[in-house]
C-alpha cells in the first residue's frame, strides 16, 4: 500500500464519542464547547499549517519554516490528544482489568498511581497542558506525564489515560477549581476504552521491539 | 510478565554504535563529547529526577510536581531522542530501500522531502531543538517534525531518522555554520537502520489500529 | 536606602482597583476568580518559592535550581503583568491624549495600532498567554507584544496596556469566543492608568539613556 | 518629540565593545563568531520580521501572526540581551563600588549572590538560556533571573550583568565544560558597566515610582 501524501490540508474531526449531556458533573455546554470550538478549531488550523508548510523550500526564511513547524506541531498534537481525551470519558469512573492490574505492578499499588497522576494534573491548574499516561513501546514503561502544551509529549509511546488540563477543559464548569474537575474527570474515565488501548499498545510495543 | 517498576533510578546509557574516530566529517572529540556529556549527562539526571518523583504526593506543592516532571520528561526524550540519533549515524549516507519508495509517495520526491527536513534543520541554527523524520501510528503518516526542546515531540510516533540540532552537536566543528552540519549529517545518515525502524514502525502501526 | 533582602517570601497581593461590579460585560464572579484565585494563587506560590531558592547553593541540582528559577519567574511575573492588566481595567473605554498621539505617530494611525493589538490577543485564543503594549526604555519604542506564559516578556520595558489572554481571564463569560472578551477588555480600559504610565514611562527611559 | 515608527525593519548591530583578543580565557574566534553570526543574525532577522509584521492585519491567520509575534521577541531579545552580555565584558572581573555594597545588602553577602548566579547558570549547561541580575523597577528588588531562551525575562526590570548560556557561548573553547566558562566570563566581567548600570537603572526606577 503506497504512503498517503503528506501536507495536504485534508484532516477531519472526529464526532464526541458519547452523548454530550450523559457526562457526570461536566456540562454538555462545556463538553461541547471543548469539541466544536477548541478542538475542531484546531483541526481546521492544521489543515491551513498544512498547505502553507507544503510550499516551503530552500529559500523560506528560517523563521518562518519554524513558526509553521511549531504550529503544525501544535495542532497536530492537539488534534490527537483531544481525540484521546474525549474517547477516554463517557465511562463509570471504575478502574479494574488489565490496567488496574498494570498500575499496582508498575507504582506499587494503583491508588499510588493514581495519587501521583492528580498531583501532576493540579500542578498545571490555571494554566495549560496535559496529564497523561503513556506506555512507552521501547521499554514498556507506564509513564505519567506532564504537558505544559501541544508541543510538549512523549517520544515513541501511546497515550493510554488522556487529562486535558487546559482552562477550556474546566473554567466554565469549575472556575478555578481545578481539583474539583480532576474529581469529575475520573468519575467519567472509560476504563474499558484505556485497557483497549493498552491491550493494543502491548501488542504494538512487542513488535517494535521486535 | 509484569510490568516494570517506575521511578527507579536505573536507566542506564548505551555506548556510541559505532567507531567515534569513524565518522565523516564529524570529529571524535565532539561526538565523544556528545555522547559522554551531553546524552550521558541526561542519562544521569533522569535517574536523579526519578527518584525524586518516586517521593512525590498529594502534599507536595505543585510547582515542585511540575519542575520535576517537566525535568523527567526533558531527560527522558533526551535520552531516547540521543539513542535514536547516533544509532541513525555510522552509515554511507546513501538512502535507498523502502524509506526512499516511502518518502517519494509521502513528498512528492525523496528529494522534495529532504529539502524539507533540511529548511526544519536550519531553521533551529543558532539555538537548540531537534529535526525528526516520524511514522505517526495512528494515521500512518510519515511526518518531519521540529522541535525546540527535548520536551517538544510529535504524539503516538515512532522516530526514524532523528538530527540533533541543539548547539552541542555541531558548533565545536563547524561554529555558528549549522547548514555545513546538516550537509555532515547527511553524509553519514546510516539509512539501513533508518530502514529497519520503518519496517518496524510500520508493523507496530497495524497492530495498534487493530 | 539600603537594598531590600530577596528571596524573603513576602510579597503581598493588591486588591481589585475598581468595583468588581462595575466593568463592562464583564462578570463579578469572573473577575473576582480571577484575582482571588489565578492571581493571588500566584503571589502565595511566588512566597513559598522564594522560600525554596533561598536555599539553593552549589551543591544543588542543575534541574532543581532550573525548576525553581522557572517557577519564580512564572509567578513574579505574573503578579506584576496580573497588576497591571486589572489596574488598567475600570474605565470607560475611550482612548485619548498622549497615548492616542503616541500611537498614532509609531503605528500610522491608532485604529492601525488597536488591529495589530487584536489579532495579536486573537492568535492567542484557546491557550494561555498576554498580548502587551510596551515602551522599550533603551529606544523609547512602542511595541505591542505577543507572550504565550508567564515567563515570557520584552526585556528592558514598561507594560503601558496589559491583556491577559489566559483562559481563566476569559473562559467563564465568554467561553470560547476571545474576539468578544477582547471587544469587553476595550470597553473597560482606563486609559488615564495608561497615559500616567505612559508619561512616567518617558521620564524613566530618558533617565536610563543618561 | 514624535514617536519612532515601529516595525521599519530597520534595526542595527553594534560592534563589539572590546578588543576581541583582548579577553581572558575566551577566544577571539568564538567572541567574534558570536558577535558576527549569532547576534548579527538575529538583528538581521528581527529586520525582516518586523517587514512583515508591518502586514499583518485583521485577516491574517492566528497561527501567522503568532508565529511572527513570537520570532519578533525572540530576535528583539536576542538583540538586547547580546548587547549587553558584549558590553559587561572586556573588564578585569574585580567587583566593587555600589554593586558590590547592593549585593551583599540584598543576598547577605555578594558572594552568597554570586553562588547564586553561578547554580543558576550551570542549571541552563548543555541548552539554551541566559542567566541576569535584573533591577525590577518597581519594587528596586535585585533579582537574579533564569531564562530557558531569548523569549523569557523579567517584566519591568533593567539587566545589570547578563551572562549567556546558549551552547554557542562557550562550546566552541569550553565543549561541554559549562562551568569553566562562568569562570571564564566572571574573569572578564568590566564591573564599572555593572555600576553604570545600577546608577542609572536606579534613578530610573525612582521616576517610574513617581
Amino acid at each position: 500500500m503506497p504512503f498517503a501524501k503528506v501536507l495536504t490540508g485534508t484532516q477531519s474531526t472526529v464526532p464526541l464519542p458519547f452523548k454530550p449531556t450523559g457526562l457526570n458533573g461536566i456540562s454538555e455546554r462545556m463538553i461541547v464547547s471543548h469539541h466544536d470550538n477548541n478542538y475542531a478549531g484546531a483541526v481546521k488550523n492544521l489543515n491551513k499549517v498544512e498547505l502553507e508548510l507544503a510550499q516551503i523550500n530552500s529559500d523560506t526564511p528560517g523563521f518562518v519554516v519554524s513558526g509553521l513547524r511549531q504550529s503544525e506541531l501544535t495542532f497536530r498534537n492537539s488534534k490527537t490528544l483531544h481525540e484521546a481525551y474525549f474517547a477516554n470519558l463517557g465511562g463509570d469512573g471504575k478502574r479494574s482489568g488489565a490496567i488496574e492490574k498494570a498500575l499496582g505492578e508498575a507504582y506499587g499499588t494503583s491508588t499510588r498511581w493514581e495519587e501521583q497522576f492528580r498531583a501532576t494534573g493540579n500542578g498545571l491548574a490555571g494554566g495549560s497542558g496535559w496529564t497523561i499516561l503513556e506506555l512507552e513501546l521501547a521499554t514498556g514503561d507506564l509513564r505519567t506525564i506532564w504537558s505544559g502544551n501541544h508541543t510538549q509529549t512523549l517520544s515513541t509511546a501511546v497515550p493510554l489515560l488522556v487529562l486535558d488540563m487546559y482552562e477550556h477543559a474546566y473554567q466554565m464548569d469549575f472556575g478555578a477549581a481545578a481539583a474539583r474537575y480532576i474529581d469529575a474527570f475520573f468519575a467519567n474515565v472509560n476504563w474499558d476504552e484505556v485497557n483497549r488501548r493498552l491491550e493494543r499498545a502491548l501488542a504494538a510495543a512487542k513488535v517494535l521491539r521486535g
